[in-house]
């Protein structure tokens, strides 16, 4: 958290991670991101990892620092309430954010009928308006069928598609007030799923390859592609990833593996140049097979002590508990992280943004709302109703607090 | 490519992708964003894939629309030029954009001496300083050993977590260029890869789930944690993903295959709630017997004509190939898109920036520049420089333009 933004209200209405994640990138820089969805949640209320207690811990992680507003969409006079929140007055207001088909009074002529320098931020599947997810799109994307060993496609875990995009989002929110705040012009911005994939694919030179080279990167494990990189096994059943990507990194790992001698044995054996990148690459089987018996003849912290202040590049893989329970990085001695009360589901370590400015001194993470948790505060803070009117509102079912009441 | 930026200039001196992806955004926005790399090209002037003759179609990808120019960074004249860079004049410059130590002269302090206002975004690796690259990290995040069928760490591919940390650098850069033109405050903003690893994994609600739960996500293979989906092979030996996540699409999978009489006997046989995604995820294996079954049965093309139009969340499995060569997304009927000639490498298909701002029409996607193709032209026009000092520079060896000329 910080205080870069605290002059801008952005309305969310969203599901899942891409949209989320933008608005509370936007939060976290202390924005007001008020999130606004349906009675009893939206599509994404109930989403794995959830608690013991059927409460989702990955809605808290990615509504963090927001506040949430529960309003019945499937009415006129609920749409109607979402309308007035996005148009609402002040200059850093009138923001919609959203990644679900637009309700009546919500697309952006209405919006901009109601508010002439309205901002929407828009998140598509595709640009035609289909669906598409994180994992339709990474099916599509060339990625699954050259991770792992190939043959058959493996699909990442880590929605990388939907991170892309709801980064994207943030950017194209921050650059749309940007262009506002210097013209006074407010615009929709677009952004398809299937538009982030495919940029990102050929940004890295993937379709290049195919157009140029004729050649499409094969599936090679876990190997770098072009340079040297593996996973190794430790004597204590652990698994470490070796890298030398620059010179200094490669001749670090022969000067700390004491290898250096026979690695250098490699470059004639093989006939390549070993200085080079593509000739390390050209060679990586050879140079494996003599990290992989350093490695296999050493116990992880063995490893960890050989290269310590050497230069080498390399990292353990550990899973999730280890991650939580052993990284120090996962911590609070990182100021990343505090330990939070998520009402409804309890203590834990929090991240707040990962970035640090230095003129807005970071403040501590914020939980989640609870769904509804700030209905109330916002009808009458931004749209001045009366307690009267909002108690009308509640006995009609048009909006709705905490825990649904 | 648009002109909503067009008022910015943003100096990077970066390598890889992380940082060279937040400049590139930047300039695919309108900034100016002029690359300055050592004479000769920077750690990643070489980096796979790239075309026949050598020239990185990696490095291509994610330098278009910049300027480049080559200083001799080792010599103190020539940072002396990159200092002079970052500090010159104008509202819209002052801005430093990296990933790599420091050079003398090119800290935030000495930038700030050099202009009150500037403003230096820098990737670490982690926090404290220590290398960490995208494949260290991942190591570590805990999704490798969630990645496949479990067992061995799976690396992923695609550099997520590069990719995540240059779009936070972009949102980065625009809420500190944003405070600064509200307040003249310039500042350092930092973010560490580390950072962004650890930031997405608890906001995923993966670090959650072991404080509060106790519990770590498995490996699962292709399967969607906590609701339907899974990957099919077809009669005619592709792959398809299909997916239900929400009630709509699980309804539209049972009638769109002719299953739903099937799908709905699964409730009672397996004891859940086949309405709720918790329920699809325990009955996963059952409900994925008879939907493999009905793919198996199908070629791809008549997988296709059964889910067309019925609201069936689903995608095709292809490689690099075939989405250069099949998908009409990854062409220039996608508006993303344009052939581009890239100087060095040639003709072929070039994404520009996959959001759609209404208020800035999309321009065409500028190729990357030669390294060194712009050092004259930004020497004359940032600094001023008369072409009798800019040939001193050559002849010193402090410049170089167009292939180390």
């Amino acid at each position: 958290m910080n205080r870069l933004l605290d002059d801008l209200r952005i309305v969310e209405i969203s599901a899942f991670i891409a949209a989320p994640l933008g608005g509370m990138t936007m939060a976290q820089m202390g924005a007001e991101v008020i999130r606004i969805d349906p009675i009893g949640g939206g599509l994404d209320f109930a989403r794995w990892p959830v608690a013991k207690n059927g409460a989702s811990l990955y809605w808290a992680g990615l509504n963090k620092a927001k506040r949430s507003a529960a309003l019945a969409l499937d009415k006129p006079e609920g749409r109607e309430l979402a309308r007035a929140l996005v148009a609402a007055p002040g200059p850093g207001a009138g923001i919609l954010l959203t990644n679900l088909p637009p309700l009546r009074g919500l697309d952006f002529a209405s919006l901009k009928a109601a508010r002439a320098d309205a901002i929407v931020l828009r998140l598509l599947g595709n640009r035609d308006g289909s669906a598409a997810v994180d994992y339709t799109v990474n099916a599509a994307s060339g990625f699954p069928l050259v991770t792992g060993s190939g043959g058959a496609p493996v699909n990442h875990v880590l929605p990388a598609w939907d991170i892309a995009a709801g980064l994207y989002l943030a950017t194209g929110l921050l650059a749309a007030e940007r262009h506002r705040s210097r013209t006074g012009e407010g615009q929709e911005v677009t952004a398809a799923l299937a538009d982030v994939m495919l940029a990102t694919v050929a940004n890295l030179g993937y379709v290049g390859d195919v157009q140029v080279n004729g050649h499409a990167r094969p599936a090679i494990g876990n190997d770098l592609y072009g340079s040297f990189g593996r996973d190794f096994a430790t004597a204590d059943g652990r698994r470490v990833m070796v890298i030398a990507l620059t010179p200094r990194q490669w001749r670090a790992l022969g000067e700390a593996t004491g290898l250096a001698e026979r690695l250098a044995m490699i470059g004639p054996m093989m006939g390549v140049d070993l200085d080079t990148e593509a000739g390390r690459y050209e060679a990586r089987d050879a140079i494996a097979a003599l990290v992989a018996r350093w490695c296999a003849g050493r116990t992880l912290d063995e490893v960890r002590q050989a290269f310590a202040g050497t230069g080498v590049l390399w990292g353990q893989f550990q899973d999730f508990r280890r991650l939580v329970e052993d990284d120090p990085r996962c911590s609070e001695a990182n100021p990343l992280f505090a330990t939070v009360d998520q009402p409804g589901i309890g203590r834990y370590l929090t991240p707040g943004m990962p970035l640090d400015f230095g003129a807005s001194p970071r403040l501590p993470p914020r939980p989640a709302p609870l769904l509804g948790e700030h209905t109330d505060a916002v009808l009458a803070e931004v749209l001045g109703l009366a307690s009267a009117e909002i108690g009308r509102l509640h006995d009609a079912g048009v909006v709705a607090g905490p825990n649904g009441r």
